[in-house]
């Protein structure tokens, strides 16, 4: 690795920047979580034509603050961390990036609005945070529990987008584009948005073989919904009860009737009463 | 404690207000919750326009009627209590005194029509009852559920604020003020009514692009309610089977030693060797 | 119990009619079933103008037929059954009259359409047919856990209430009846509308207070529909497991070694290799 | 059988076409599933009116090659293939003939819009290639959990289609033909749309007594959603710990008497009372 030594200061600041151990860091942590959602508020109510109307320079020099602080945070980041190159290519430092980029591109070429928004990646920023605040360890436990049924998840996915095709068109051969079923992909849209249940009303079935095949759609996608829940939550309770088992069960056997202990703290057998070998132990100084 | 010594009156009255063990005090209970569901309704119906015209003066002479007894029994209240101070400044007494203040207020302020609303968190009053009648035990149950996944309840929501985030700016960008999506507020408000599946349709995609990116939108939202149900369910199932092994496994102590013993075929103590008292037995005839 | 004796005749048609373990009884089922759903089915379609103006003539004949049909039934259920008076006054015997007397007061009473929509109540006699087709044996199974978790389910209905009450109040302050929200009651019907994900669109709040108060109440919703699912999936999945212990755990003692053997296959104890004695047996003629 | 001895040639096509073991054999189903959602993807733009209008030459000269290459597979299919009219018979066989007739009887008939529709069927050939991925194993555990509880979910849908037809005849009369609900299928499919929670907002109540009642209705709806997913979740669960435990206990047997032990701890058979050989050993140094 291309890890250089650290000055006393470098370390100093780096505990502080990337560690959660010190009050320091935790209180740099807390801080920045402040600052990056304050600054995502910012940039939300400027998008509100009234409010950028009135408080518009405002909201300009708030947000070059902010990229200024960002700035110096990803400068002393680069400096004080032991591996410059690492860090600058990890998905945390291009994130680090985006997130003061796009208001210096600004200065450069001034019709960039939609660019803008991709300050509002900043949020990503708190999954940072997040991990430090050993939040994250929650979120592994989740993440787990997704990736092990995802073979699940992606079969369950595929029969929905074949389902939501089908149903697409059947109802634009049902009500065809006079009804609001334009085309195909309006019509899987109109599928998508009814078996999923959000069913906005936008696009809705009129004729009455629409609607009766549209009730046939929505009862299976209710139904169906149970898929991915029992999927996820079999396996959570899964991942729960084996926690557990491997919590109780470190089992050792009476050297004298080879009844089986789970109890760490058992000295005798339950069976015979004679003494046990010791739990965990690699049976040496046993009497 | 400030605790004063009650007079037989003040007792027989704190067991009927305050207490559930007397018919009496079940009684209180009931006339209680009744009197509160109508008080309730009044206020509700009373808001309608066109009943308000009709029968305006007759609400307003129920609801001081009902403010009389709630006033009452705030006094009663007060003056059976052992403890007046620490009843007045609990949750529950400042629930009772919110139900009764904002009809004298509007004595003295005319206008105060969104203070009226306040006596709808009478409410909350129902707790009170709920406790009582032991139903509360139920409700602590679920409250325990909820408050063991709390922290992975906590990382989902925080990953559902960063998602609906995300997917509120791509349809900004993508939709912008044209088709209703006027700001970024507007648009992550789109995005919670659409990612929980509610739907509303006040504000819709109307590209294609923005509806094939809403249609991941959607079956994202589809795919993860399962999370909290996966979190909830797990953990319900847990504890309901914590709760069947505590009953099923009966523990004994041993005479010797009372270290605990909870396997029933156990015949010694795990902890000194000595012989156990047969499991559910009167410890009598044990050989 | 006031039963009679039955001529054989009557015993005839009591196993066909109310019996389903005769292949006779199980065809008369069948029927029963098809000419219920066929009668259902045009009385909705009577209901619809365009057919009603075409076809109105043809639906009266049929109805009449179908409650002749109904009547002809009605006659020899009460006819064959040992206990008149217990089948008249039942559930099923109620709802089988229900089933026939709307047509015949519409000839005494000209203007009875609400009242012909009672007629709709026969899709209820479906019920008799499923639960002799022994499909009410899994409904039982299901009616078991929602009774089990009957409490936990009232619990939770009282939260909602008092949550959509909370959440109506707080929009009807926030938006007031210009924007929809017209008085109480329909801001409680709006935050049903919300809190259960239906979101219809036709009230919708409009200000920023307003949609930013809607979009928790949404997130709440969205997570607490994990509650009652927790709940049920949780007793359903005890039921399972406890039904299968049951099955499976008829466990003996070893009268040598006193090891515990749960298969009752088993001839020899798998510890001391002695002989067991049988299960289920009372410890009689055992060798 | 009818089944054919193959030239090696043959086998060699049907080792690619029909197989999955080879290397040439997985190319070739990944290229499959690529031409097939090409092809579909082509069929929804050229639904698209615009897009017609400019591409609708390309799209044409597009789907005859992809029909011709869909021609020439199955020609080669049933040319390969040991049982010719096994494979003509099966339903992948069916499902392959109707991917590209459409095309050709659009030669025959010139306004067959609709019968064009059927090419969209292709999708259901994924379900060949998601086989032969071996991703239908998942699939399989999904429908054998889902089948398993077939019984509970038929009942569950007879109660739901039950419950819709009181729901939505309460409507019909509470709000009448006036607000939308014309006639009692329409009122149907509301109570559907409500009860699943899809909630387009075409048809709404507007009476206060309508809307009470759709609040009860969506209240319901709400909570029999934890039904099926407690039905599905229950059985997966289940299905998960059977697969678990079948791993878990490593079955022996007994050198004697050949019967099934699987208890690890188990030292002597209990059907002969011989002893064991070890658990997981190779039988060897067997004391």
């Amino acid at each position: 690795m291309a890890q250089r030594d650290q000055t006393p200061l470098q370390l100093k600041f780096y505990e502080v920047i990337f560690g959660t151990e010190t009050p320091a860091g935790r209180w740099f942590d807390l801080c920045l979580i402040l600052v990056i959602m304050t600054s995502v508020v910012v940039i939300m109510l400027d998008s509100i034509p009234g409010l950028h109307a009135d408080y518009g320079r405002l909201f300009l020099q708030v947000e070059w603050l902010f990229t200024l602080l960002f700035t110096v945070e990803y400068a002393i980041r680069i400096w004080c961390t032991p591996n410059r190159k690492g860090y600058v290519m990890s998905l945390y430092g291009v994130v680090d990036l985006l997130a003061l980029l796009p208001t210096y591109l600004s200065l450069l070429v001034p019709q960039t609005a939609p660019l803008l928004i991709i300050r509002l990646l900043r949020i990503l920023r708190i999954f940072r945070v997040l991990r430090l605040l050993s939040l994250l360890h929650e979120a592994n436990d989740l993440a787990a529990a997704l990736q092990r049924s995802g073979r699940k998840i992606f079969v369950f996915f595929s029969l929905m987008m074949i389902l939501t095709t089908i149903f697409g068109c059947l109802l634009y051969v049902l009500e065809g584009p006079g009804n609001g079923f334009t085309d195909i992909p309006t019509s899987v849209y109109w599928a998508i948005v009814t078996i999923t249940t959000v069913g906005y009303g936008d696009v809705t079935p009129v004729t009455t073989a629409g609607r009766a095949v549209s009730a046939t759609g929505m009862l299976i996608g209710y139904a169906i919904i149970a898929v991915p829940t029992g999927i996820i939550t079999a396996e959570l309770t899964a991942a729960q009860r084996f926690k557990k088992e491997r919590e109780m069960t470190q089992s050792r056997n009476c050297s004298n009737c080879s009844a089986v202990e789970r109890d760490l703290r058992a000295h005798y057998c339950r069976n015979c009463g004679s003494a046990l070998p010791r739990p965990g132990g690699d049976k040496a100084d046993d009497d």
